[in-house]
This record gives C-alpha cells, structure tokens and sequence, in this order.
C-alpha cells in the first residue's frame, strides 16, 4: 500500500465520535480543535524528520537540521493560515551523537522559533539505531477561517507561491541557492495569513512531498479534478521533472474564486496561476491536458 | 551527559519569551497552554516508544504496541489530573512491516482511545530503519488546577496508587499478570481527576522510569527534599529493587498536606503513605534514611 492508502485506511478505522471541540481531524496539514470558550481555532500539526531519508548527518549540519524539523511543522500552519504559537520535539537518538551536536541542533530550532515567534515547550527523548526527530507545531487561526484540502471549489483558479523544485536540485547538486532551499526551507507564514486574512482563500496546502502528488491529495480531499494548464514556475536550474515531482519545496498551493483578483506578489513571494478546479472525477490532476501521474515521494512505495 | 541534564541544557537555552497563552513550558508531564477566552487550560505531552528500547517485536503483538504508545501519553494527561481528548500519532517503519501489523497496531490504539475518550486526530508517517512510533496527546483541565512536579511542599506527605515493580518483573519473567502490566499498562486517568477534584492535589506526576528517578525529578522541580520512610508496595512477586528503581509502571505519585485524610483506596486503585516533603536540598530523595540514589531508566547514561 502507498502512504496515501495506508492514511486512508487509518482513518477509516477511528472510531466516528462526533466531538465539538473537533473542527477537522486525520486528513490535512493540521487538525483542527475549538477549546470551548476559546476565539481562536487551534491548530496541532506532527512532522517526522528521520536520518537517511530526510536528511544525512554527513552533509547536513545539526542546526540545519533542527531548522528543518522545525520549518516542515511551521509549514503546516502556514498551509493553514495560522499563526505559529507553540513546538514540541520528540528526539530519538542514537548512544554516539555528542552533546555538541544537540547544542546546535536546538540553536537551529530556537532560532527559526525566534523568527517565527514559536516557543519550544515540551518534547522527548530516546535512544534509537538512526535520528528521528517528531516536531509537534501549535498554532491559532480565526474561528472558522483555516485555509484546507477540501475547500477548493469547481471555477477556482490554482496558483502556487514562489517557484519549483529548488529543493529537489539542491539533493542532486549540493551547491548553491538550491542547495540553500534544500537545508534551509523557509514557512510561509506571512504569505499563509496575508492569503486567509487579505484575499480570503479558504483552499491550501503546502507542498511537502513533490505538486503531482500533493494536488492528487488537494483534489481527493475536495472531490475536485484539478487541470494545470501552463508549466509551474522552475526553480532557477530546475528542471520541469523537478518542478512537477520534487518534494520538500514548502511551497503554498491555493485556489481562488477565479472572479479574485491576486497580486502577482505577497510577503515577497510571487504568486503564479497554474491552472484551474473542475468538476469531474475526484483526485483526478492533468497537466497541458495529460493525466499526471503522482511521482513526488511516497515513504511505502515499493 | 544523562537525560536529565540534556533536557535542563535544552531549557536553559531555550529563549525567555513571555506570552499569556502558555502556563507551564518544558519539564513536567505536559506543557500547559491557556488559548485565549478558553474556560479550561489546555495539556500537551508527547512519548516516544522506540523498538528495542521500549518494546521487541518479537514478544510485543502490535496491538500492544499501539496500546502502549497511547498509554504512554495517557498517563502523562492523568498525572496532572486532565481529561484525555485527542490524539496524533507520528510512526517510522522500516520497509518490512505488513499492512496487517498496521491495522492491529492502530486496533490497539483506537481500543484504549475509545475506552478512555481519546479520538486520533493526525500524525504522520516516515521510512526508518527500526519502528519510532511518537505519540502526541491532548488534554483539558479546568484554569490553573492541573497537578504539576513543581508544587510538592514541605510538610506534604508523599503517596503512590498501585504497586511497584510489576513493569520490571513482567520484563523479567515474561509471564502471568506482571507481563500483562509490562504489555498493557493502565492510565489513571480517572484516579488523576478524583486526586485533583476530590481530594484537591495540586502535586503529582507519573512513575515512567522508576521511583527513585520520578521522584528525584519531583523533589528538583518543586525545590524539596522527599524521605521516603516506608517501603513503597510492590507487585506481587517483584523484588524491593524492581520497586524502588522499576520503569514503566505508570502509577502515580502525589503529595498533599498530611493535615487531609487521604482514603486507601480511589477509582479502585489502591493509595499508599510512602513518605514526606521536607526542606532541604532540592532534589534530595532518601529511602529509610538513607540517600536513594537513582536507578531508574535513563537514555543516555553511559
């Protein structure tokens, strides 16, 4: 089974309690929780980062990887149009990783929380046979306004921010402004409240795992077909493979009502139109009229 | 360094950020949060439960696997005297586990989440070389009554539930009631809230890595020493060493003033006087007037 499956079939199984203070569970970025009395929603995200697969301890140092820990939770609540409040991490650690390299693991963590005004209040440790890092991420959004899957509505346009498989060509190439991109992703949060707050998008996500894979998500959710219908923006050196299956941009997707007027640029990111939703056969993502195949990453495909 | 001193470095450096949301960051059981407008505060906790480290594949069905991760995190929400609400569930596979360890792995989660009210709410999933499962638990508890490690005071005596040493003996023996209590621990959660609500606790925590540890990590928070003047009750058949220096026994322990009548027994579990809190030197834990050094579980003692 794929990862997609598996997920599915996890939340097929929850027992179907019907809970006020769940506003949305298993599915998207963040769930979503409504503490009674609260005026906030809140949202809690989970995030694994595991050595080998997301990162290697040759070539990534200890504070890129406590930034990216922390950069791929943040990225949910930007997905989301939230506000960053909180952390928690979890660290499994292997008997030989030196107390120098936790030092500078939590530098690179507190220093991406001090610019994003996210606290580190909790977490765990463990020993373990590789690093695998949990990072628990909290954040608050208006009442009833978080940005989702399952919003995106047949007439939106589809527009995503910045550009493309900058990360994917970092991996390969491990040098320079892609390489950059690859250690050091940067959350949109600014972009994510500028989307909820200013135009009143309420269809997002990020894009974690490559745009073939993560629009077949956006598009299962929202029982919607979604048509790309011009190449997203390349990374400079990208290639269009890249741009369209490489993971770990934490780019925003979003769509619109196309009557919305969107500004080509917002929190100093540019925002492009790709394509448009369309009523049709649920999950279902072309490119210039193709069927695209999802070929971003998938933990359990074989 | 031990687990404790890295977990004191991580919030020493973590940045001193005032912010009204948040009632209690690293060092108990669970961080604290206070959304804006809410009537109750708001418990995080997160556990890791790694593959042998704290379970074998070999001897742990996977729905036991799952029930102990939950319980885990649980027993940290009980510990304060919280009610269990949502769940998340990060979990690292190596490529070789089956779909069907999946589904009994999450039938032993969904069991103990509907026994105890909990909904798995999200999560995520990786690749890794052995199984990392990171469990992340909400709670609620009504404004500033959660039971916390920091409130012990002198003149409190000093009370654990159950019996110790069952957990180790299981280990142990692989057998009979001590291995269920290994395999399939149970959260207080309702003794928790009698001890906050009825008897009005305000000092607690949970006994997840032995006795001597718990309570030396208790005695540091809340600036004390604790004598422990008679030996805690131990499960039949477990040894006064499983019972002083055994993990995972998830019993709680609490102190309150030796003014209030405390009844042997609470939510069917039984409550023992072990010792007292007295002035001294913070962290100080003596058995029978001698100092008990601590034996318990720690991760990264060499």
């Amino acid at each position: 089974m794929s990862e997609l499956e598996r997920i599915e079939r996890i939340r097929r199984r929850v027992p179907s309690i019907r809970d006020s203070r769940l506003v949305l569970g298993i599915g998207d970025d963040c769930a979503i929780l409504r503490p009674p009395g609260a005026t906030d929603d809140w949202l809690v995200s989970t995030d694994l980062l595991v050595e080998a697969v997301h990162f290697l301890p040759d070539t990534h140092a200890p504070s890129d990887i406590g930034h990216k820990a922390l950069a791929r939770g943040l990225s949910d609540i930007a997905a989301m149009g939230g506000e960053a409040k909180f952390c928690l991490i979890s660290l499994a650690l292997p008997d030989c990783v030196e107390d120098e390299w936790l030092d500078m693991f939590y530098e690179g963590v507190n220093r991406l929380g001090s610019e994003t005004g996210t606290l580190l209040i909790g977490g765990d440790m463990a020993g373990a046979a590789q690093i695998v890092c949990d990072v628990v991420v909290c954040g608050s959004v208006p009442r009833d306004s978080a940005m989702r899957r399952d919003q995106a509505r047949p007439g939106d346009a589809v527009y995503v921010s910045g550009s493309l498989g900058g990360s994917a060509l970092g991996l390969e190439s491990r040098t320079g402004d892609s390489w950059d991109r690859h250690l050091r992703p940067q959350p949109h949060l600014e972009l994510g409240i500028f989307l909820r707050k200013t135009l009143g998008v309420r269809a997002a996500m990020d894009l974690s795992d490559g745009l073939s894979i993560d629009l077949l998500r956006f598009a299962t959710e929202s029982g919607v077909e979604i048509a790309i219908d011009q190449p997203p923006p390349c990374f400079p050196g990208a290639s269009r493979e890249q741009s369209l299956h490489g993971g770990e941009d934490y780019e925003l997707v979003f769509t619109l009502s196309s009557r919305i007027t969107v500004p080509s640029e917002a929190a100093s990111v540019p925002l492009t139109r790709i394509g448009e939703v369309r009523e049709g056969e649920a999950g279902r993502v072309t490119f210039l009229g193709e069927l695209l195949q999802p070929g971003g990453w998938d933990h359990f495909r074989k």
